[in-house]
């Protein structure tokens, strides 16, 4: 007998029409005591069997309940119902596992807006969900139009590392890691605790980023990528934060700014299209729930556009690029500016930008995904390029509607001189970074890269607005279960 | 001006014969004057640069050196010379960035075999030559394939926490992850460590495994596997051991012991199949490389095939799927045992196998790959399925010629009560794990998954033996630089 997945069955029945397989599943609906929906997680559509109480063991079905286990052995027919092409009807009918009890039905398998929360203290269960079904099927789709774009562009997969003793970027605060039992750290003679004693003889810390180490593979590989997690221990306790979250950075020999937009705009486009191509039934499912989400908002925070419409969006336009002194310009002069509607008043070249510009920017001056490049050297890091003027550097921020920034990146300063100049002016440690330094000693070459966190793709692309329902286990101030 | 990468010129340049082009790479040689071999990562092929004195900058070509950077523009002309298809005039060189110095340039670009470990100090550097380059290439060839198989099988990719509460399978040591500064931790009224004040709120480790994550999702998805970063604060110093290490962990709801061997049997052909097909250039490197190594070793302790041979006799020969049992008959059995040759003589059923047993199996004995199943129950972990034998679970190993584990793997315990007495038995807090036991709550169903160690498989493929040459920032006591 074949077994197969409701996926492939659903895609290509002809050829089995009328024969007998097997499948195995759960229980998502049991109608009239003679329809079983039943899911495998392969699709979020369900497959209909058709119960004949005359041919099989009574007390089997009697036991049949929301969210049990079945193997089913039966015969593929053309459907009756609207809506599906294909039933089974089944022959054989096992359980193969217990259950959910009543409570369990409530709270994980009828999901409404209000329970997500609930869910996720739940997150092992949630899975079995649609909405959480199709978030990480989608989210699984993603992360392979990532792995594809890239090998199709002749980039190599490198993974730099999480335990470092270095903080790239002094980009907030980091996580300890040690081998230390914490009730019995030894000390110096200062008192001190004296990390030569610990596992690598160094104090070591979780990655916030594996860019430095990804130039240093670019040096020798020319264009490459990292895919890995990254952390935080930033006590953000918002819908948009994660202290563990998974992050992609291309790093590219030869590169310069111009190029690197490039790179970016093509890379999310490339996902966007593959996600429309390949994730339909899943985004016609988030589709429905963001219309339906969007319909018990005020009318003024309403979304312009659907969910699909907003991807179909992205890919068709052009991202437009603008300078950061352009941008600074236009929202001096806006109406928003001008009337105090701001929350932060742009006033002067050289002021950070907020997300309340951010989406000025995007939502209602460009109606277009936008690149702001060329910002301030002083709110920028230490290893951009510094442009002609002295005053900029080549940094590239991709910014996305209802989202904000989603790409942040730069060209690197490949020169020696004033990379230390640089690292001098903003106190970075030269001695922690020799080894970084020495990738601009020997065969330095311009190159440029950027960053992109996955859980906000992901949250942009299923309509979701809470990061911790896009990462299977969420890992937040005081919550780090399962 | 055209910008090409050496990979993309070399596959098809019928196209682009006598136009001009802009390459940019670092020189691996330059000769006579005359010829640059100009590499830039893409391939182990170097393309050849044919320079002209009389019409290029003098004072330029003075300074072109081994490990400098140029930038090129000339005609792809077919080549005078063997073994190359193409070579380009040059019209204009520049130089890009500092050349190395001749220090650099002994110890980088040379790697001879007795420097390998001094490479590992300047492990920001070893991407420049051509053992690493290949190396590294392959590690991503192979990551790659690991994510085309699964996709191609309806696996749905998945990423389980990094930092987790809990201790997977009280598998070896871990590292401990705090937001503590370690100077001025909290501590109690009883003066223990106060973890309710860490970031988390209790303690938090990194993890050893997703597993157990990946279980609960395949009870909603069906097929997902994990490939992420997982960690061993184990204080080994061996030529195997890495504190962190990248792992692939498939798990599939409805598989039992024989549809996971064939899962692993497949996969691993899959990947090994697609590395001769796509490295080609590279495996032949290693494969010479190899040969050369293998001729300054003594006789006795030669491979009995090259790398490329061993390879290909892997995806030809199915592997040998042998009991436990059958296999401590045939070692009780052997020579060996009888002449005292181990140094684990094997008395009885129940002895965990050494890697010198494993060797014995697949290189003597059956002269194949060989999957061993059903282990005693006693060293085996909590999570595998009980045998009707009651002395046995549905444990499986695949062992391959030259490296002993490659995977590990076990059709899961999903029959609740079988799993928590088992606990019992083996003092795994089922308190810790009450998510876990939810799996088995509800729906449950049976479900088998492996793990693959990704650095093991590197070292296979590419025939190196020092698991620190096949990660680029390899992490082992004492050493987190980078």
């Amino acid at each position: 007998m074949k077994k197969m997945i409701i996926k492939e069955l659903l895609g290509d029945y002809k050829k089995i029409l009328h024969h007998d397989i097997t499948i195995q599943g759960w229980v998502r609906a049991f109608r009239s005591n003679r329809f079983i929906a039943l899911n495998d997680g392969s699709t979020i559509h369900n497959l209909q069997i058709v119960v004949d109480f005359d041919k099989l063991d009574e007390s089997v079905i009697k036991n049949i309940k929301t969210a049990s286990s079945l193997k089913i052995t039966g015969e593929v027919v053309e459907s009756q119902g609207a809506g599906q092409s294909i039933e089974i009807l089944a022959k054989k009918i096992q359980i193969l596992g217990d259950h959910f009890t009543e409570d369990m039905e409530k709270t994980v398998l009828q999901p409404k807006k209000h329970s997500l929360e609930v869910l996720r203290e739940q997150a092992h269960l949630r899975f079995r969900t649609n909405l959480f079904g199709s978030v990480f099927r989608v989210r699984s789709a993603v992360s392979f139009a990532i792995h594809e774009f890239f090998h199709k562009n002749h980039f190599f997969y490198i993974n730099t590392p999480i335990i470092t003793g270095a903080d790239a970027e002094g980009a907030g605060e980091m996580f300890g890691v040690t081998a230390f039992d914490l009730n019995q750290i030894p000390r110096d003679e200062n008192g001190e605790v004296d990390y030569s004693e610990d596992f690598f003889g160094k104090k070591t810390n979780l990655t916030v980023s594996g860019q430095l180490e990804a130039e240093a593979a670019a040096m020798g590989l020319g264009r490459v990528y990292t895919f890995g997690p990254t952390f935080r221990a930033e006590n953000s306790n918002t819908t948009r934060h994660l202290a563990e979250f998974w992050m992609v950075e291309p790093e590219v020999a030869f590169n310069n700014l111009e190029n690197n937009i490039d790179l970016a705009e093509d890379f999310l486009k490339y996902i966007i299209a593959y996600v429309l191509k390949n994730c339909k039934d899943d985004l016609e499912f988030l589709d429905k729930r963001f219309a339906e989400e969007q319909k018990s908002k005020p009318e003024k925070d309403r979304a312009k556009e659907g969910l699909i419409e907003k991807l179909e969006n992205v890919i068709r336009k052009r991202f437009k690029r603008v300078s950061y002194t352009e941008a600074i310009e236009i929202l001096m002069n806006s109406k928003e500016n001008k009337k105090g509607k701001f929350k932060f008043p742009v006033e002067a070249w050289g002021a950070d930008l907020q997300s309340e510009h951010e989406r000025y920017l995007v939502e209602k001056h460009f109606d277009a995904p936008v690149v702001l490049f060329d910002y301030p050297k002083e709110i920028k890091a230490f290893y951009m390029r510094l442009n002609d003027d002295q005053k900029t550097v080549a940094a590239m921020d991709v910014l996305f509607p209802g989202i904000g920034e989603i790409i942040g990146g730069s060209q690197r300063e490949e020169r020696l001189s004033v990379l230390q100049d640089k690292m001098k002016e903003m106190n970075v440690d030269e001695h922690e970074l020799w080894w970084y330094l020495d990738t601009r000693k020997f065969g330095s070459v311009p190159h440029a890269g950027f960053g992109l966190g996955l859980e906000r793709l992901v949250l942009f692309v299923t309509g979701m607005t809470n990061i911790r329902d896009v990462i299977p286990f969420p890992r937040t101030p005081n919550s780090a279960e399962f």
